[in-house]
């Protein structure tokens, strides 16, 4: 893609630390001087927050995955439209937790059967990938009380189980591993200020 | 598709008096001891209504022409899922005021750079076409002059003028001369039930 800025995306496993990893980063770039851009899937642009909300609340079944899948490409590309292209075109630091790996990692383990048409919408109606894409790597036990010890309003998405994380995780290794350019792995094990000095030395080299 | 009912859309510009006769053949194959379900689109469903007021109310560049595009397909993927099909396979007629010819008519006449992408996402996501389509065809002018008589909280597609309605109907004309096996051409002048009786002497040979 042909712009100024960075645009990098946070992901892992429910609990896996990887939102406040991504502010621990936005801090760090902005105290170094830079000028950045700290937002979150779904939702980032007031567009796409009311989508969010039309699909995360309500009862588990009221969407089809296939309409669900839709409704979120709706608001990545409004999120992409409004705030994270005209971020980059200015030449900013675009810090995003979640993106589309989201999207592929929790299809690809509830309903494998999309994962082609996921990939062919995104191709279709988004056709943007960050420049680099921070994976936050957990144990999924770890993980998951973690993530069951904060209160959280996402439950649909945070209450199936061990089994469930694990397959996340391994979802989203397959992920780094198909696409290596672009995927750093973080052992996310460790204090906060321990795993955003990892981060922070994965990410910095690769700025713009 | 393999199905038991059968499925009949009605498109036209506005003021072609299109909803008029989708209404007057549904009361009329209900009269003849036929299971109808009318519906409309956008919306049909509770999920694509809540959709359809997401797209239609605020300001007219509150969404990007692709956003739309992939806010009225998840509205079409809901609409199908939970009245279409289910009433199709029930071996029900369903009739439906605008389908996806509406999206590309529309968005063939405004972002004519888009027409490839309407179909590729419609392929990809719903993949059902009527068995009939009944196309009202009106004069232009005549057609905005009913439609600026009415009350509508749709003003966006409705206030462009004349030219434009020119353009809508030469663009439902050209679908209907692509897809001459699914379309029906019905002069849309002269009485309500004038009209009618040339719909019904079209579609009733058609019906399942």
């Amino acid at each position: 893609m042909s712009r100024r800025g960075t645009f990098i995306s946070f992901e892992g496993i429910d609990g896996s630390g990887k939102s406040t990893q991504a502010r621990l980063l936005a801090e760090r770039l902005r105290d170094a001087g830079r000028d950045v851009v700290l937002t979150r899937e779904p939702g980032g642009s007031p567009g796409a927050e009311e989508i969010r909300r039309l699909v995360l609340e309500g009862d588990a079944d009221r969407w089809s995955a296939e309409t669900e899948i839709l409704l979120f490409t709706a608001a990545r590309r409004d999120h992409l439209e409004r705030t994270i292209r005209p971020a980059l075109d200015a030449g900013k630091v675009v810090v995003c937790d979640r993106f589309a790996d989201s999207t592929r990692m929790y299809q690809g383990v509830s309903r494998g059967d999309l994962r082609e048409i996921v990939d062919q919408l995104h191709t279709l109606m988004v056709g943007v990938e960050p420049d680099v894409t921070v994976l936050i790597d957990m144990d999924p036990a770890t993980g998951l009380s973690r993530a069951l010890s904060r209160e959280g309003a996402e439950e649909r998405f945070e209450s199936f189980g061990t089994d469930l994380q694990t397959k996340m995780r391994d979802g989203f290794l397959a992920l780094a591993s198909d696409n290596p350019d672009r995927f750093v792995v973080i052992d996310g094990d460790g204090t906060p200020e321990a795993v955003a000095e990892r981060v922070a030395a994965a990410v910095e080299p690769r700025l713009a």
